[in-house]
């Protein structure tokens, strides 16, 4: 019996299995799946392999269920309003963030220390994420990301209050890092009732994004989009 | 009897439901969802509402779809390779050229006529795919994504040989287009062992895309997949 319970208690496998229960509100079945889920390509891989194929199907299914939960749970909202909250969940800080208050971060295996960009920790929650589906199913999988991730940590009605314009986002981050932030006119093309306007934005004097619109306005909020993205605003 | 099936035949509810029949594999259940996947905003919607919603929705489970097929299908490539060969299925061209295969496009509600763009199409095949998913489930959905859209018309393997480079393929296409194409190096900065190149690429002097890498070779294929990507090589 003690042998039974050292084996338990010694073998990582199983350790891995203890931590994790609790985080993910169930009992693993197949370990191995979630070992190369947390284990960094840094790290020697040789037992379970890196985790970037998981992360590339974890993205994926991340997204479709949060895209399936916003379907249905804003009726009255356009696709444009649901694609704009989605992105808010599904960027790489949210996820970052997410790993860290999951206690994820503590289970993820690297070799780089502290000096680890915390981005590391949110793909791990995304390969997470596709071991789950795995190993349990897509009604599991799907349980954890809404009942885990997105309810506790955000209101969609706050979400989308906070997404009304990209523009706005922008330069009030701008603002507050005091960098200047300028947009400029680079071309218009097209009839008067065809118009297409190409806008660069620049931030701090250099071109962070470049869009296109059939208005001013339009290009502007679209390269504010990009410029959000990319930088992580 | 008559009576029964003159009401049957002269129902455009019915009527779709015979056309899809065959398209699908299957019988429709809730006629209304594929009215609406096949509705687009230029025509009276105010029955069954537009597809803008659902093809937001089978956009995300298309993708995913692919994801797990590619994932379960090719174990020995990397993410990289398996989300290179995911863009090329899930870009706009495919999806219009599949709607058209399909034979969704004459079923496809539009108030533009001749000048209806091909996009339309795609976009409906994404909206159609999103109501047999809430219709008749996942399985159903997965089914008719693998057994009807990619199994019959592409080979992973040959859209793997495909791309194996992106500038080699933008470069090709170009020369086809007898169109002048060039990169420019917009900056190097970083010290030697951490490098970084902004490169654009001028497609007929024109600016179509800028990208960054450690290397000029990363940073031109980079260009490159945001060229062939925004337009649709």
């Amino acid at each position: 019996m003690m042998n039974w319970l050292q084996k338990l208690f010694s073998n990582p496998s199983d350790q891995l299995t203890l931590d994790l229960t609790p985080i993910l509100g169930f009992q693993p079945k197949n370990a191995s799946l979630y070992h190369q889920a947390l284990c960094h390509s840094s790290v020697d891989v040789s037992k379970y392999g890196d985790n970037e194929r998981l992360e590339f199907l974890g993205d994926s299914i991340l997204s479709t269920v949060i895209t399936e939960h916003l379907y249905h749970n804003l009726p009255e909202k356009n696709e444009g309003t649901l694609t704009d909250i989605r992105s808010k969940l599904v960027r790489r800080k949210t996820l970052n963030d997410l790993a860290k208050k999951l206690e994820i971060d503590v289970l993820v295996k690297t070799n780089l220390g502290i000096k680890t960009p915390p981005s590391i920790f949110g793909n791990a929650l995304e390969a997470l994420i596709a071991a789950i589906y795995l190993d349990k199913g897509a009604a599991t999988c799907k349980a954890f990301i809404i009942d885990k991730m997105i309810s506790p940590n955000f209101s969609l009605h706050e979400l989308e209050k906070e997404i009304s314009s990209y523009k706005k986002h922008f330069l009030h981050w701008a603002q507050k890092k005091n960098k200047d932030c300028r947009f400029e006119v680079l071309g218009e093309t097209g009839e008067s009732h065809k118009k297409n306007f190409k806008i660069a934005l620049y931030l701090a004097g250099e071109n962070v994004a470049t869009a296109q619109g059939s208005s001013k306005k339009k290009a502007e909020e679209a390269a504010s989009k990009i410029a959000c993205e990319s930088l992580d605003v």
